[in-house]
């Protein structure tokens, strides 16, 4: 693994991260409806950030292999698709158009695991966890959707 | 090329691109001081969908050569701190904050042309207009801050 890589990769995912600091839940989202099944505050930072490390550690490994060339396109389009969602969700409100850029986020993901999988498994088992909390974000953006018709913006 | 690699590329694009469309400028950016080099406004998606179209190009073409690893890693840096920028400026209106993202993606570019351009020179060419465009770009983040010191969100 190299270190510049993963340094680089670590920049593409500390712009993810930021949305998180500059769009922050605040008041209108504690306001809202939200299923049982919701994780408590804490976990989000602490999801993200392993997310953020694991995903790094992995493309860093794959980067320099043969035939890595699908698998870093996948991770270029989800970094930009996780950077896109926070602001979509907790900037503009557009809850609807948010579960949209989940969606294309949770397949895209899926198939950067097989990618990375078929290339070095040590790397796609590193990815499970990004694509079991995105199964755990989707529904709770889903189910917070569809449980306050008249909170957000359209 | 790969036309996958292409569509895939293109899906990234898109998710920066789609900023500019639910962050627009609206009537507090045109309220705003700014400098005489001031593209006209059609100029900002004719400029932005031509950089696109050339990036995902580029990235296509370098993707299935060797050593790709590093010239990839940083499509994605960029890529992700594009889509950071538009929510960063004209959402949360943290023009400092903004100048800041607008530098790291300015210094990301910059050594993203010279890894292409050392796999294929044709595609290090076709990142040269992202690179001139965010000259202007900064300069304008950068005016648009300075001249409008209580305008902005801190």
């Amino acid at each position: 693994m190299s270190l510049n890589l993963f340094l680089i990769f670590m920049i593409a995912s500390a712009a993810a991260a930021a949305t998180g600091i500059i769009f922050r839940p605040g008041s209108w989202y504690d306001g809202l409806r939200k299923p049982s099944f919701t994780p408590p505050k804490w976990a989000f930072p602490v999801a993200w950030s392993t997310i953020y490390l694991l995903s790094a550690i992995a493309a860093a490994r794959v980067a320099l292999l043969p035939g890595a060339g699908l698998a870093l396109a996948l991770w270029a389009a989800q970094i930009a698709l996780n950077t896109l969602w926070t602001p979509t969700f907790f900037g503009a409100r557009r809850m609807a158009l948010a579960m949209g850029v989940m969606a294309v986020l949770w397949v895209v993901v899926a198939g950067m695991v097989v990618q990375f999988w078929m290339i070095d498994w040590r790397s796609g088992l590193m990815l499970l966890p990004y694509l079991a909390w995105l199964c755990v974000a989707a529904a709770l953006n889903w189910r917070v959707w569809r449980d306050n018709p008249n909170a957000g913006a359209h």
